[in-house]
């Protein structure tokens, strides 16, 4: 009755895993995205699991220039703050990067949690896990766009409020992330900062414990 | 020279969020967990996104009954709190819901997050997005455990403070997800708490705007 995976099923899973990239403006294609494709990422979303069942999660479909041009403009400000933050040398290989791809995409989608209003099961020892649940929902989009060949790039250095602004939301709809989806003229093999020594990869032996640290 | 993923496998990706669920304890079986299961979940969990690519996850896999019972304690303590923040009505229904498999499930997984000294490129408008990269890898898991058949279920009704000193946890890691993992006897074909009408499912439509709410 259950439905069973085969072996072959999970070598695929981790394929699409260790395929799916953070995509920047400088590897998107212009290429329009069906309508279709858009419907299976939020599909995907739709699927995650949700604290309590609580499905907290909004999404908007952005695809107008003046609202994408509000949220660069926020992107820049931001930005402006955030370099200042790192060492001499961090500084100069921040300046090179390119963060975002709010314009180049052809389609961003904010995504929002919409805190309940009554209690959540399994919300009130924990409150964070209904944003958790919307990252799920993210997680879920970030892998179906990859097995479709599709690039999502995240963009966290952004001011909630003024994207929140953008796009009419709620007074009380928080920003969880904010995406933008394209098809790509390449994937990396490797994530960007990896390759350029921002930071190392971890030892999964440094990271995992035994019972106890 | 990319991985292009075929419309089988974008389809395959479906089925196994479509079939993921959370699983507590009045389903999990005593079977044993091959070692290489629990390696397979802790690599895709390393290939979730992070912030700035700051890996800040740190996962601890539990089989010592003795820790297994002091977090099963937190959550019975949590519990007995939670249930009076619902209605009568409510209140009934939670009382015979079975909500956690920490004692049934052979192998639990507390999720950390461990805060950076320094400052997380990407996190400096949004100081979430580190917590946020560590749900990314629970996600990951949760999906391969399904792909694997293996249910995994994710406990917030705890402490985190207690979880923390039952593993020994550093005081700047922060207790993101506790899980449950073991074969199953079942998957329900849908989610607990929809089948039992405590939350009905939100129409698509509800939850999607076009460019502003």
């Amino acid at each position: 009755m259950n439905k069973i995976f085969e072996p072959s099923d999970s070598i695929l899973l981790n394929e699409i895993m260790r395929h799916r990239r953070d995509v920047r403006g400088n590897r998107f294609s212009d290429k329009k995205i069906p309508n279709d494709v858009i419907e299976q990422l939020l599909d995907a979303a739709l699927l995650a699991p949700s604290v309590g069942y609580s499905q907290p999660w909004q999404f908007v479909v952005i695809e107008e220039e003046s609202i994408k041009q509000k949220v660069y403009d926020s992107f820049c400000e931001q930005t402006e703050h955030a370099v200042n933050l790192f060492s001499d040398q961090k500084k100069q290989q921040y300046k090179k990067l390119k963060l975002e791809g709010i314009k180049e995409a052809p389609v961003n989608i904010a995504v929002f949690y919409q805190p309940s209003q009554s209690p959540v099961l399994g919300q009130t020892s924990m409150t964070e896990m209904g944003r958790f649940s919307v990252v799920c929902a993210i997680q879920n989009m970030w892998l179906m766009a990859r097995a479709l060949n599709v690039g999502i790039g995240w963009v966290s250095i952004v001011d909630p409020q003024k994207v929140k602004a953008a796009v009419n939301a709620p007074q009380d709809s928080e920003l969880v992330g904010y995406l933008c989806v394209g098809y790509v003229n390449e994937f990396l093999d490797e994530p960007e900062l990896k390759k350029m020594a921002w930071n190392k990869q971890k030892d999964k032996q440094d990271v995992v414990f035994k019972n106890k640290f």
